[in-house]
């Protein structure tokens, strides 16, 4: 079946908190997004969930790490299958701030795959969070 | 091997424009990132390449709609695999507006995924393409 021949698009339906933050939880590699003055950045980290809010390890020279000091910024993670033209997303909008591992013992599961001295802890505490499934056809 | 046990993180590298533009070229699901007065908002959506651009069709009513009349925007994709922690990522920030279909001829291999009235042609013209391979440790 081509996409040209579908004629009945997928339905979207949003998910509740729970679902999201259930779907958080079960993966490990999300996107961090924050805005400078030329608008919108979005790069992809490696994350651990703490309640309400994600962790992240960065390294404290990278821009990513000087723009999330105290900052607006989100978190989002979906999937999707070509096949069936269906998946879900999870956006979590809040605030950056830099915290201490010792107050933090869920960094102790955060394991960046990325090579670099990451000694830097992000947290994003949500103000909002909210997702979306989009139902195969 | 658990994640513990990895002593030697991966490698990040840069991706030319040229492999961050074939990318984009071979993908169907990507992320529109804007900024609001809260900080950024991150949506998957369908898109098709059209040179340095990528072109988003959208409901003429939505909110994303409403935010990408003509406003700093990102486009962005990657591709990772948990099992050799390693992927890519492609990040395209430009400048979104309104495009009349007509002079757009690439909008035609664009079917988004999901339903409604999809009548808005948007195009994200970049200013800058930048991407990186995680390569395994």
């Amino acid at each position: 079946m081509s996409t040209n021949e579908r004629w009945f698009p997928g339905h979207l339906k949003e998910l509740s908190e729970a679902e999201c933050l259930e779907q958080l939880g079960e993966h490990h590699v999300g996107r961090v997004a924050y805005c400078d003055q030329d608008g919108p950045v979005v790069i992809p980290v490696n994350y651990v969930v703490e309640g309400r809010s994600v962790l992240l390890r960065l390294s404290p020279h990278a821009t990513l790490a000087s723009h999330l000091r105290s900052a607006d910024a989100s978190f989002q993670i979906d999937e999707f299958d070509d096949y069936t033209q269906s998946g879900w997303s999870v956006l979590l909008r809040g605030h950056a701030t830099y915290v201490d591992v010792a107050d933090h013992p869920a960094a102790a599961d955060l394991i960046p795959w990325a090579e670099g001295q990451r000694s830097l802890l992000v947290r994003i505490a949500a103000r909002e969070i909210t997702g979306r499934r989009l139902l195969p056809a």
